[in-house]
């Protein structure tokens, strides 16, 4: 029987529809796997091979797009590190509750022994801030009409969940669960990208702007979020054993073709997009009583899928 | 070094606070670790034993405060379940990435032998739906002045973050991360406590208002959230070697009074804790740059400490 497993049935995947009898007042909402069911093959992305890393973990692969439009010199000296096989051997250092799984070379953690840090190759050791960049009308954006409770204007670009200012002419990516960002000092100038972090909590919307973020996982989060909890301070694995190595990180560009991995991306303006926002705004189905009416941008997931899978 | 480390310093623990010249404006704002060494001690508040759950698992203790104000027949029947040891020996069976980890009679999830399921004893199996309460102004109430994308009032009733509809006479617990809910059948009143979950991430304000939340984990979170991800549908653990088994359940006021937690939460209506939450909605440390000058209801942690380990 299926008692008290209906928590999740609710929320994730399939009640049956119930025929809808009048297309203006439907009784329910169709469930997120039936509205990808009927999605069309142009509705999916295929994001550029030289914005996709491909991190191999211990536990599985790792898929992360990259957002070259809005953090371009970070995503391009990641994308050096990627092709220079800096990231091979590094570590998963720290994992916070409710905050960050991050990654990078664990010599940063040893204040006495910083000549052990691995050299970083052609890469820049030091950007400049990429925290927010310059409003464009020209850069794909599919507005979320809930509005925000942090930034004048959310939607999505693309793959991305994006905040925007007119008023003062900026727009950023947002601290959603699964977005990437750059680690630095308190110098602003201090980040390279040879230490991410992927956000495994709540969103903690204050990084917004004081970080520069790259990127969002497409695949395997489960393995940085399902990982245990660092005990040292900030999270940090307080033993070397502790530490996850990082087999390589590649760009999917540097890879063989038939190595490449084969996934898409549900486009943002597409009517599937819209439908499951529109779903998950207003649940309609049996098990909800109250629908929220609302849906923060950071609730809203984008989905991936494997096209080989699908196809 | 600290180098890129300083992600995690600017967020969870101390930047040293530089010395404050006019007390109007603060050059920085002190971190919550600053903030709770000055706290005083009639700021904590111990649990009552009747609302404290003890439960033992594998990987450690976790500590859960029940909300009897906002569910009083789910915390009552929660309550002599763990009285009557019905929890020991049931298991995690469900770690679904980005939104709960659930624990209960893993006979549930087997369509066909329904009648292995675990008697409920003296505990009800059939509960009124407790997903809002009557509104009382009587109810410890400090209201979070930053308003909710969601609900039109929020604050914190002692330990708990909760929502509130002054117009619909109504009030209710917010599903942040680390709160505590009843899993339930489509019928609003299958729900007993036999099946609980914990919020791992995004916070699904969408379930607010249409299932029981009983409480809050105070203390051992990262045995809930830090677990392998279920790759069944829902997240459910597909092979039954994955789950994980309970030792016990136990009302701390079922215990001897020398194996009781000696867990204080701080108080919501404290100095100390309307400075925390004034240092996360506008962190003037080194390393923000932009404050956010807000903060959501779920981005607020209630801090919770081990009394002996402070004293």
């Amino acid at each position: 029987m299926l008692l008290r497993r209906c928590l999740a049935l609710a929320l994730a995947v399939a009640l049956p529809a119930t025929v809808v009898a009048d297309e203006t007042k439907p009784a329910h909402t169709p469930s997120p796997k039936e509205l990808l069911a009927k999605s069309q093959p142009q509705e999916w992305r295929t994001p550029d091979a030289q914005n996709l890393l491909v991190m191999e973990l211990p536990q599985g692969r790792v898929l992360i797009e990259l957002a070259p439009d809005y953090a371009p010199l970070h995503v391009a000296n990641i994308r050096t590190m990627a092709h220079e096989h800096y990231y091979d051997g590094l570590v998963i250092e720290r994992v916070q509750d409710n905050f960050v799984t991050q990654w990078g070379d664990a010599a940063n953690e040893d204040d006495s022994h910083t000549s052990k840090l691995k050299p970083l190759g052609s890469a820049k050791d030091r950007l400049p801030p990429e925290y927010t960049r310059p409003y464009d009308a020209k850069l794909p954006f599919t507005a979320l009409k809930d509005g925000d409770f942090y930034a004048p204007e959310v939607g999505f670009s693309e793959g991305f969940p994006v905040g925007r200012d007119k008023a003062h002419q900026q727009e950023w990516l947002t601290h959603c669960y699964g977005m990437v960002g750059v680690g630095r000092d308190i110098d602003p100038e201090t980040g390279s990208g040879s230490e991410l972090y992927a956000v495994i909590g709540q969103a903690p919307r204050a990084l917004d702007r004081n970080i520069a973020v790259v990127g969002r996982v497409l695949q395997g989060m489960e393995y940085l979020s399902g990982l245990p909890r660092g005990t040292g301070p900030l999270g940090f694995y307080e033993k070397p054993e502790q530490r996850i190595t990082i087999r390589s990180v590649r760009l999917a560009a540097d890879l063989p073709a038939n190595e490449r991995p084969s996934v898409e991306v549900l486009r943002a303006d597409s009517a599937t997009f819209t439908a499951l926002v529109g779903a998950k705004r207003n649940r309609l189905d049996d098990f909800y009583r109250i629908p929220a009416g609302k849906v923060d941008v950071c609730s809203v997931n984008i989905p991936a899928r494997d096209a080989k899978a699908t196809h």
